[in-house]
């Protein structure tokens, strides 16, 4: 289930050209490093090219905190955009809730099965409601209340934990507030929402309601990187169940936790994994 | 796959009540008929109840034109909105297509193979294109070039083709004109569109286009009827398909067109089979 | 999302004949009762009639004792198969696992949520490994070890708690023993499994190792009762997950567990709702 | 939907080594080609390495019929067992009905959309039944009956149309025959076939009645490789529908027909867009 070895991920994307694949696989062998999963992919519209490419650094010449500076000259050669990753850094995780736990015991649980690679170093809520199962698990609980008054004081204090903890990925597990946009620029394409509509159907406040009202036969959840447009950010990943005319809204949410709960665990872990390039609003995830 | 049984099947929706299943049950087998198939629902929003019952009309003692004026006294006594169809009754069917042809090929197979109980009685197009199609499979055609300045005396003809064949149901399949709010009054209900999107997502143009730029890892189609507000009636079936950031719009149109295949003729065996009843702008489908 | 009415609930099968849905709900409406749901079918090749109907008891003309003895005539004019449940019975139930939790954790945090209508009155181990797990519910443990030898001895116990406790239903949530014919035929359709493979693809031991060796696209899970022959029970439900080439049997493991919470908790859902009926070795879930 | 430059595409399998990639890839960029797509998988169990690479030949400094000897020395490298397929062929297909005409529309109608990358070349049936549709689509259609006694005869018939029209993929769309060990073995990993069930449940005959006798609750279709164990071959794709209690056999052979021409015709496509690698009794399916 986990794969001990010490690795780099390299993602990259820049201007279409020949030569690209030839030259990052000839600098990792080069240095003897043995390529363990390679992916590409060329949108069309725009001519850009995008590499994910993942090596065992057992054997490899170069020293990890030594391989950026190496490879610079072939990023710059192709004006690339870009970053390695490296499996011995295991992500440092936020969970912020509200009430709700289906998908706080979700993450929790599948981090301990060894799931998702990363550590859930805090768990923050508006709420106390949760803090036993943050104690079940072991994980540090800061219940911070959120009011209309003292927003501001609040995400400041939210920002100084994060920073002081060194935190990667900030996840919003059905967290009820409104992420300000100082919050979300410090921590751009480094939170990652659930949101209990198929977007972009029912946007905002109440899509299962919205759904139920609309008569569709099918919902949705989806999760998303966060940006200042509500409900707008890149989608990571989607999924739907069937309902019909049988379903209250009580049964679209009970459905939709399913949804909720599989849907962000997935984006989780492909981000965990560094799958994940964002291209302007949309991403290229490399599955 | 058929029953060659004569069938009678009640549709009704009323406010709800104690005792409205035993009066029911109690008039089909009062005059000696036997129920195939019945279900109900009620909405507890606004306490409606709603009903489909289907019975054999061997050996019952109601002559077929007699039926309804003999349940006239039980419907009243609920307030019933109400109506009986029978199964003698081969519904007659317009397809309305433009230049695409999958949805076309689709409803002309499998009304061929006995899946859908209708006659195609006739094939309108505002394109010449898909005559041979329709000769193929012995359907008359009927050109009927739509322009901006002449839409309402083509509609005029369009309608007096329907009137004229006594047509019970107008498919629209991929038809890429708007109807009129006349033309849609006039056949209330009777109407059904396939729209290449998971509504209410992408409403309008070029929906495939729009869930491409969007970014979205599912695609969907919808079958609903027509109103005049557009890809705003009652859906009746909804279905989608993953896609991912590999497909380009063309891939989108091709993944597409299964789905829109596959709605748009459940939605139609749906509505032959009389398992349709509206309730506001939703459906109620007993399946 | 929970009806706190007390309600009836009929079950029934019997051949087919005229007026068997008019004599139930006359029954049922001269007593005073609102059906508040009702559904039947009828199979063809045997031509039995099976239904399910559900009332409101509240201003029901006889005590909740007293409707079996009443309803005897009705069932004995056409040779039913019935009973009656009733909502204010909460089933009882015996969970039994091994080392494996995720199918425990789900079915307590349904249960707690009000998901599932039963009582989760024990769990019952062959291992000590889930105690933690059942304290921190707050749901009685016994840790009862099974060898080959005293497996005989093992079972007693378990029995003689099921007995003493009145344990309706007994799910085996990924428990690792096969129980004997003895057993099986004492709590006869009230055992609830969970197999984790698309049955009858994969019987027995290992099936993701199976199913990766086969080279199968896609991968399910199966809830069945449980019968003396080994994974032959009348399945109640299924479902199923794409995986491809890059998947290794760890990864089947994987997405194989959320299969199986979901199909496990979607089965015994609909057993505690009493919305099944076994005929032969099939169901009919009237959903 | 359609890319008109030539390309070469080249699949290879052997050891697991270090440098794969950087050679292969320098061998494109060396003779100025441009990588399109290329993937790659590891097999863990048996250190064996797979890869697809496509790259443009537009500006490519090997003529196309030269390129195979080019390559031989970097193939010979590393063991390769390889070929390199060229778009400037378009596969030659024959197709193999009897009397059901669903997955021969399909195919046809895909292939005229441009949707399958082939030729049909000529439709072989032991019925005559379908000679009306090859004829509309202006197929060569060859009617070759199979008895008992003659079916050696009827099997030497076919070869010999195969190989003087050089046809390099046979297609079994229903055809309701088993083919010799013989032809076979001529077109090994060239013949591809829909079976109506999820493989490995319900092989051989009649697979719907083999699913409803057990009462399974979802239905598939699998496409594979034909090896002389009958539905034993490589699979290359599955797909599944829903059922319930309500489904008679011929419900199940109307939803299985939606299944079947869908899975037959994604497998179709994998295989004509070179996208396949088989390795054991298994496939890699680069998507």
């Amino acid at each position: 289930m986990t794969n001990p070895a010490n690795k780099a991920i390299l993602l990259l994307s820049c201007p279409d050209a020949r030569g690209i694949v030839a030259e990052v696989s000839h600098f990792i062998f080069t240095y003897n490093g043995n390529i363990l999963y390679s992916d590409q992919h060329t949108d069309s519209e725009t001519d850009t090219f995008f590499m994910r490419v993942e090596w065992d650094l057992a054997g490899f010449r170069i020293a990890e905190n030594k391989i950026l500076a190496a490879f610079e000259p072939v990023a710059d050669k192709f004006s690339m955009n870009w970053r390695i990753e490296f499996s011995s850094h295991i992500p440092r995780i936020a969970i912020f809730v509200s009430k709700m736990d289906h998908c706080l015991y979700d993450l929790l649980l599948r981090t301990r099965e060894g799931e998702l690679a990363g550590d859930i170093v805090m768990i923050v809520s508006n709420h106390n409601a949760l803090a036993p199962v943050a104690q079940y698990f072991g994980a540090p609980f800061h219940f911070i209340p959120v009011t209309e008054a003292a927003k501001a004081a609040a995400e400041a204090k939210e920002l100084e934990l994060l920073r002081e903890q060194n935190i990667d990925l900030v996840i919003l597990a059905r967290y009820m507030q409104v992420l300000s946009d100082t919050f979300v620029r410090e921590f751009r394409n480094r939170i990652i929402n659930i949101h209990h509509s198929f977007l972009p159907a029912f946007v905002g406040a109440k899509p299962y309601h919205q759904a139920f009202e609309r008569g569709v036969k099918i919902i949705g959840a989806t999760s998303h990187y966060v940006t200042p447009d509500l409900d707008q950010g890149p989608i990571i990943e989607q999924d739907v169940a069937r309902i019909s005319h049988r379903d209250a809204v009580s049964d679209l949410v009970r459905k939709g936790k399913n949804l909720e709960k599989i849907v962000l665990s997935r984006a989780v872990r492909l981000h965990l994994e560094h799958r994940i390039l964002i291209f302007g609003n949309k991403t290229v995830v490399f599955g």
